[in-house]
């Protein structure tokens, strides 16, 4: 199968391999880079050690002709890659004396003096192209040479490697790659309920019938998430046409078992549903502290049905903002089936939504008992008068059990929903 | 200087490439195997492809001699791992009967009969180890032999992952890898306020002056990090003692400019700062839509401070959950001053907080207008009765809008919780 023009990624900083920093650079170039029709083949972190880098971006170059570095443009000692791919390419930095000067002028809107150190963010390696940086002081370059191939720097600062992309990276590589038949695209189709092998099973004569598509199965912790994708040989008209065939296919095949498509999360199905309904929610939470409202109002536009919701954190809380009789909270406790229904009820009454979420329970690490250990959580849906309130006993870390929670909130009031209460 | 020994990371996964998914495995272990003294000295990414996985692992083993792979371990077509290793190895697959039936009993707890596809994900290379995995039906694996070296097999779900490296993993890569004399360890000071290149200068002396440990600088979008480390030259003791003298000659250079250290973030360092007081806080949030209330309860033990708080998302639940008055709304517009003092003013009055927040706002991408543009947000803190209100003009997507938001916002109050306001 004939596929797109491929480039590879570097990534430099030891921040990255100690696991101190999370690299969201990689995965947005590699998304950025798809739509334009260009494949990232592979991606390497190395540290802020000189051979490393050297040998990251060799290797890459040696493998693909066109690299683009991520990070190590910065004005200190452990910032390396800008002389360390000078070198590679047997080239010597030269100071931009006009890049010299955008410096001195920002810092001076400041009040500012420069500090000498920022000139060698100036250097750029001789015959290089430098791309001017309109939201931080490490502007981007580019060499290029007919041995060695193409290697574009960019700033590590997630913000300022977007901008650059944007707005000279992508023009850059575009005159230097073969032009790709069309973009990289794909769906995803999100299942639940159903095993990686029997999902596998299921839909085998499809997967092996729709080249020059291709499907993955991806598990997800809530299910399987299958993308199908057009790796570029298609022009985009085309791609787009078969990959709406392939979803339509699927989702035949698979019926409820397929309950999303595209990167729509649940929150944002809730949310379509809502909407399509006419209906409005809030949300009482206590262990999630603020997280379900936040996964509802993450999609733009969310307030034509999300009308807002209470954070009842402690038991003052419960009782000052939702309403929880004192009697009910020191009978049952705060975990618990009724104090759930009050928290739900309050919403509702407080708010005068149509439907509502509360969510009460242990997230951990401390607080848990031998009967209400760490994880148990109680959790209550409603739309219009129909209630329903649900034990739910997840694992893992705080973070991880309040994040399960949120989806198991918005997972009973989309089913809720979908039986057709009203 | 001597370095603890060395293992480098395969991660595998056309998704990874194209940024479907954030790779969290290869950081996490980074940081967990930099606790035992392990250094991860590279990172690579491949998609799923026989043959990049086969040149990625080759190439690693030949730097390293030690790989950990994650990915590509599930029962489907596109998961190849598995076979493309066995035979980088040259050693054929065999059937691991008893894990077949471990399997086959975990479908039939849950009413189901296994699909025969699951049988590959039993196949472990002749003369491997199989790791049981009790949280997935994938196993970890390893291979070794004295030429290649050694390579661990892990699935790519983060908590099959993290249970088996707990469980197998550590303990079997201790008996492969020589002794290293101690952990690394890292000390992150948080600077905010001052240029890199002008915290650079303020520090070089130091800087050159504390090996064996280093210094790096880590631009965060809020300020610069400072990573004091510890590349495990030295015992544990020795180390730890060693980073303690490095913060405290940092500490009084720096003075103010230092605001917090460890992975603390804002939320944590305000919640400290609360905690310390005996005070508690309240949130009324518009545009962050709860986003503020879950940072400030990420920390455990947040129950001690955050009372609850309120997302007030429509006009309607800014008037009934806050007591906004309408006319003011009228008037001014949800996004104004006198509403952020009035929401401010609401939270402290329904919660009985002695500190409140309060974010007004437009996060977009639609709702601006040429007075109040996208990233218009009115943002209150409240110490008793000293309220501080003030228009942010802030820049990104509706996403980074609400995160620097919520920032400010915990900016505002630490800093006013730092004034001496009570």
């Amino acid at each position: 199968v004939s596929r797109a023009p491929a480039v590879e990624i570097v990534a430099i900083g030891d921040e990255l391999l100690l696991g101190d920093t999370i690299d969201t650079n990689g995965p947005w170039l590699g998304d950025r880079l798809a739509q334009e029709g260009i494949l990232v083949s592979r991606r390497t972190v190395v540290g802020d050690q000189a051979q490393a880098i050297r040998s990251g971006v060799a290797d890459a170059l040696a493998r693909t002709g066109t690299v683009v570095c991520c990070g190590g443009l910065g004005p200190t000692q452990d910032d390396l890659t800008r002389p360390v791919v000078a070198a590679l390419y047997g080239v010597p930095l030269e100071v931009d004396a006009a890049w010299v000067e955008v410096m001195r002028e920002r810092f001076e809107k400041r009040g500012l003096r420069m500090p000498a150190s920022n000139v060698v963010q100036a250097e750029v390696p001789r015959g290089g192209t430098l791309f001017p940086n309109d939201v931080g002081t490490a502007p981007g370059l580019a060499l290029h040479d007919d041995a060695l191939g193409t290697t574009v720097l960019l700033p590590g600062v997630p913000g300022e490697l977007r901008w650059l992309t944007e707005h000279h990276v992508l023009g850059y590589l575009r005159t230097r790659l073969p032009r790709g038949r069309g973009p990289v695209l794909r769906r995803v189709l999100r299942t639940t309920g159903i095993a990686e092998s029997a999902l596998a099973e299921r839909i085998a004569d499809i997967v092996t019938s729709i080249a020059p598509l291709g499907i993955a199965f991806l598990p997800v912790g809530i299910g399987i998430d299958l993308r199908v994708t057009s790796w570029g040989e298609l022009p985009e008209n085309e791609a787009v046409a078969a990959l709406q065939r392939a979803e339509d296919r699927l989702r035949e095949r698979l019926g409820p078992v397929l309950y999303g498509t595209g990167r729509a999360d649940l929150a944002a199905l809730v949310g379509e549903t809502l909407r399509s309904r006419g209906f409005t929610v809030a949300t009482a939470e206590s262990c999630t502290g603020g997280l379900l409202a936040k996964r509802l109002t993450d999609a733009a536009g969310s307030s034509d049905y999300v009308i807002g919701g209470i954070v009842a954190y402690s038991n003052e809380a419960k009782q000052r903002l939702l309403g929880v009789p004192e009697a009910l909270l020191r009978e049952h406790g705060a975990v618990s089936e009724p104090v759930a229904r009050a928290m739900l009820e309050g919403a509702r009454r407080t708010t005068n939504a149509d439907c509502a979420l509360s969510i009460t329970g242990i997230a951990g690490p401390g607080g848990g008992s031998s009967e209400k250990p760490v994880g148990t959580v109680w959790i209550g849906t409603a739309v219009r008068e129909q209630a329903d309130v649900r034990l739910h006993r997840l694992v893992g870390s705080r973070a991880e059990i309040r994040e399960r929670s949120a989806q198991a909130a918005l997972r009973m009031l989309l089913d809720q929903l979908n039986a057709g209460a009203s």
